[in-house]
C-alpha cells in the first residue's frame, strides 16, 4: 500500500492530523459542500447503525417509544424558555423564506426539541392515566459551529437520539435520569469499550434549563475529556411555561415532573480516538460493520479454485453464527495491499488462507488489536473465531481503562494542577463549590470541572484555587 | 365510547374529515406548530418503523448499503442542473443567517438529494472498481406546501428514503431502476397489502432531470389516484454536470450512469385510506405495532385473578412465536371501551377472556377486518392466532385488490370519458403520444396520466382526445 493510500502521520505525533486521516481514509465520512457539514459513507453510518440498534433496543426494554419531530421550529416557541433559548441563539440556523415568500415567525432548524416537543406533550396530557410520557427522537440536531470542524465531535448538523420524558412525580423522573445513564454507561462500555465517568454536571455546565445534569465522561489519548452522554433532570423548568400538567388521582391539575437526554455521533469520534493506532481503525467486534475479512491467497489457478471453496464454505459456517464476514475476492489488489487496507478500516480479525494451510488442514488469524498471528484448525474454526472476538472486545475495554486510570491524578496544590493540565491530565480535586474559583480555573488553565463522580472519594483537602474548606471533590480537565 | 372520543363521521360520506380524524384519533400523528408539518406519535411511527424495516432488508439483501446525508445544500450545488432545479424552487426552504450572521451562498433545506449525493459520488469515483455505487439514505425531505396539508400526503416535511446509484453500464442502471420497483411493489402488496400498478410515468410526469420515471401507482377509495413510489433512470443527466466519471477497464474516461428512487410515509396514508373503515383504522398483521390485544374481562376480584393469570400464560405463549401482544389490563375502563378503542386503533385482532369462557377452556377471538367473532380453545391458540392473521392480512390485499380492479374501467369516448373521471374512476384509454391531449384532458378534466402501464394492453383504439392513431395505452386519474 502506498503512503498515499495509508495513514501518513503517527497517533503520538500529531494527533488531529491522525484523526483526520483515519477518518477520511477508512472510508468513514468525508466533508460536504458546506463548511462544518459532514456526509457519512455506509462503512461509517453501518458503525452508526450497530450503535443505534444497541440503545433503540435497551430504551424499548424499558419502555420507551420512538417518535418523530420536525426540524422546523418557530421562533415564538422556541423562545418561551428564556434561559434555554439564550443558550441556543448564537448557534442557530434560521430559515426565513420558503420559495420567494418570506416568513413572519422565523423558523429554527432544531437545535434541540424541548420545546418542540413540550408544546405537543401539553396538548396530548390530560390525566394521570396519560404519564408517563417517554418517547425518544432519533434525529438529527442543528448547531452552527464556529470553531474549525471535526468529523463526529463539531460538526454544525449532527446525528443523535434525543429522549424526552414526562412523569407525574419528582421521583419518578429522577429515577428515569438515572435508567437512561446506565442505558448508555452499559452501551458505551459494553459495545465501544470505552470506560466511562459518570456523576453530575456543575451548575456553570448544566444544560441550559436543566435543573440539573447527570454525564457521562471519558478521556482521549491527548488528555482531553469528551463528554459521551447526558441524561437531564428538568424539574417543572419546562412543563411550567409550556404548560405541560395532568389531572391527578385527586383531580389536582398538577405541573409534569421531566426529563431529556441523548447521545450523539460523537461517540464514534470517541472510538476511533480511544482505540485507532498508526495503522488506522481499531474496532471493537461489536459495532464492527465487518468483524472478520478472509483473505484467501494464490497464486495458482488450481490453488485458486482450491483456496476460493474452503474460503467460501469457511465463510458460510461463520455467516450461520451470526458472524459479519466479508471475503476480499478481488483480483486487482495482492494480498498485502488486502491485508495495510482492512487494518486501515480498523476490522477485528483477519484470516489468511494459503495453500500451505491448505496443506495443513488450518488458517492464519491475525488479530487487529495487538497484530499477533496464530493458527487456527479449520475444526475449531467456529468457537476459535467467537473467542478471538470476545477477548479483542474485552482486550481493547482493559486497554482503554488502563488508559483512563492512568490519566488520573489528585492534586491539591494550584501550581501543580496548572502543570498537570497542561501535560494532559484528568485532575481530580478538592472545590469549594463557588463558580468563582470555577471561572478562574477555567481562565488560567482552559480546564472545566468536566464531573463531579457519583463514587467521588473525599479527601476532604482545601479547594484547589481559593484555600478554603471544599465542600466536594471534582474532575477537572480541558475539553472538546 | 363517547361519540367525541370515536370516529364521528362514515368513510363514505365525507372521506376528508373521516381521514383526518382517523390519523389524530387513532393517535398516528398531530400537527406541529408549523403550518404544513405533523408530528408523528409513538403508534403511527411504529408502523412507519416495521415498514422501513422491511424495505432496508430488501436493500441490503440485494447489496445496498446506507449513509448520512446532511440536510443543508448550498444554492449553487442545487442550480448545477437547471431543469432539476426550476422543478423545485418554489417549495424550497432558505436558510439565510446563522446565529446573527448572514449567509452568503444561501442553503436550501434539501427537497431531495441528488445534487448534494453526486457532488461527493464525484469525489469518490476514481475507476471502475470504485463502482457500482449503490447507497440509501433514510432521511426527510422538505418542500413547503402551498395547498392544504393532508397529515402523510401532503406535509412541508416528510419522512422517506432516498437511493442514489452509480453504475459502470446503461444496463446495469436501467436493471436497478427494475429491482428497486420491484422491491417496493413486493413491499406495499406483501405488507401493506395494498394492490399496485407498475409502469412508466409520461415526460410531463417524470421526475425533473430523469431519463424516465417507473411508478407505482394504486387507488384510493375517492377514486383518486396515488402514487406510492417512484424508481427513476437518470442517465446520464447528472453524471455530466456532477462530474460523475469513472476510468474503465480500457482506462477511458467514461461518464456513469445513475439511477434514484424513493417511498415516503405517504404509504402510511394510502394505508389509512385503502383498509379503514367506519369505526376508524384497520391494520394488516405484518405492520400493525399491536398485532393481538387482550381484553380480559370479569366483575369479582377471584374472577379477575384467575383471568389474569390465564391471560398473562396466554401472552407469554404468543410473545415466544414472536407475535406483538398488548394486554389492556387498565382498571379505570370497561371492556366496552376497550373494544371500541383497538378497534378505532385498527389492531387486527382481539382475545377476550371472561369467566364463562374460562370454564370452557376457551377464548373469545374478534377479526378486526370482518369484525366476526369465534370461539378458540387455549389448547389451539399458538396456531390458531397465528392463521387468522395470514387470514386477515391475505383477505385485506384480496378486498383492496377488488376495489382497485373494480375502480378501473377502458373508455374511448371523451364525453364518457370526462364523466367517469368525475364519478372517481381509474380510467384506461389510448393516447397518441401527443404532450398537448395530455395538457387538454389535464385542463378539461383535472386528471393527469397516471401511468403507462407494463402489462399494457393496446387496444388499438383512437386517441381518446384528437381521434388520431393512438401510440399506447394509458391510465387516467385524478391525483393526489
Amino acid at each position: 500500500m502506498s503512503k498515499e493510500i495509508g495513514i501518513t502521520v503517527k497517533k503520538n505525533e500529531d494527533f488531529s492530523e491522525w484523526y483526520t486521516q483515519v477518518v477520511i481514509k477508512a472510508q468513514l465520512a468525508d466533508y460536504a459542500p458546506v463548511k462544518g457539514l459532514i456526509v457519512l459513507r455506509p462503512y461509517g453510518y453501518s458503525i452508526w447503525e450497530y450503535l443505534r440498534s444497541s440503545v433503540d433496543q435497551k430504551l424499548k426494554a424499558t419502555g420507551h417509544e420512538n417518535g418523530f419531530l420536525p426540524v422546523l421550529i418557530p421562533e415564538s416557541l422556541l423562545s418561551k424558555e428564556a434561559t434555554h433559548f439564550a443558550g441556543f441563539t448564537p448557534e442557530v440556523f434560521w430559515v426565513t423564506h420558503s420559495g420567494n415568500t418570506e416568513i413572519g415567525d422565523r423558523l429554527a432548524l432544531r437545535p434541540t426539541s424541548e420545546t418542540l416537543a413540550y408544546s405537543m406533550y401539553s396538548k396530548w396530557i390530560k390525566s394521570w392515566r396519560d404519564l408517563p410520557i417517554k418517547i425518544n427522537f432519533w434525529n438529527s440536531a442543528l448547531r452552527a459551529e464556529i470553531k474549525a470542524t471535526k468529523p463526529f465531535l463539531r460538526t454544525s448538523e449532527f446525528l443523535w437520539q434525543e429522549g424526552h420524558t414526562v412523569h407525574s412525580t419528582r421521583e419518578e423522573a429522577e429515577e428515569e435520569v438515572m435508567t437512561i445513564l446506565d442505558i448508555y454507561k452499559r452501551t458505551v462500555e459494553d459495545e465501544l469499550a470505552i470506560p466511562v465517568i459518570l456523576g453530575k454536571k456543575t451548575d456553570k455546565e448544566k444544560f441550559v434549563g436543566a435543573v440539573y445534569t447527570t454525564t457521562m465522561e471519558s478521556i482521549m489519548p491527548d488528555g482531553k475529556a469528551l463528554q459521551m452522554g447526558t441524561s437531564h433532570f428538568l424539574g417543572q423548568n419546562f412543563s411550567k411555561p409550556f404548560d405541560v400538567k395532568f389531572l391527578d388521582k385527586q383531580n389536582i391539575e398538577t405541573f409534569a415532573w421531566q426529563t431529556s437526554w441523548g447521545i450523539s455521533w460523537r461517540l464514534i469520534g470517541a472510538l476511533i480516538m480511544v482505540h485507532g493506532d498508526d495503522k488506522g481503525l481499531v474496532l471493537p467486534p461489536r459495532v464492527a460493520p465487518i468483524q472478520v475479512v478472509i483473505v484467501p491467497i494464490y497464486s495458482s489457478q488450481s490453488d485458486r479454485d482450491e483456496i476460493l471453496k474452503k474460503a467460501n464454505e469457511l465463510k458460510e459456517t461463520l455467516v450461520k453464527k451470526d458472524l459479519r464476514i466479508h471475503m476480499d475476492s478481488r483480483e486487482e489488489f495482492t494480498p498485502g495491499y488486502k491485508f495495510h487496507d482492512w487494518e486501515m478500516k480498523g476490522v477485528p480479525l483477519r484470516i489468511e488462507i494459503g495453500p500451505k494451510d491448505l496443506l495443513k488442514n488450518k488458517m492464519v488469524i491475525v488479530r487487529r488489536d495487538d497484530l499477533k498471528k496464530s493458527d487456527l484448525s479449520f475444526e475449531s474454526a467456529e468457537d476459535g473465531i467467537a473467542k478471538t472476538l470476545d477477548e479483542i472486545q474485552k482486550g481493547l475495554f482493559e486497554k482503554a481503562k488502563k488508559m483512563l486510570d492512568n490519566g488520573i491524578k489528585n492534586v491539591n496544590d494550584f501550581a501543580q494542577f496548572k502543570k498537570e493540565i497542561e501535560d494532559g491530565m484528568f485532575l481530580y480535586s478538592s472545590w469549594c463549590g463557588d463558580q468563582k474559583c470555577e471561572e478562574t480555573v477555567k481562565e488560567s488553565t482552559g480546564a472545566d470541572i468536566r464531573v463531579i463522580p457519583f463514587d467521588e472519594k473525599r479527601t476532604n483537602a482545601p479547594c484547589i484555587v481559593c484555600g478554603k474548606p471544599s465542600k466536594v471533590d471534582v474532575m477537572f480537565a480541558k475539553g472538546y
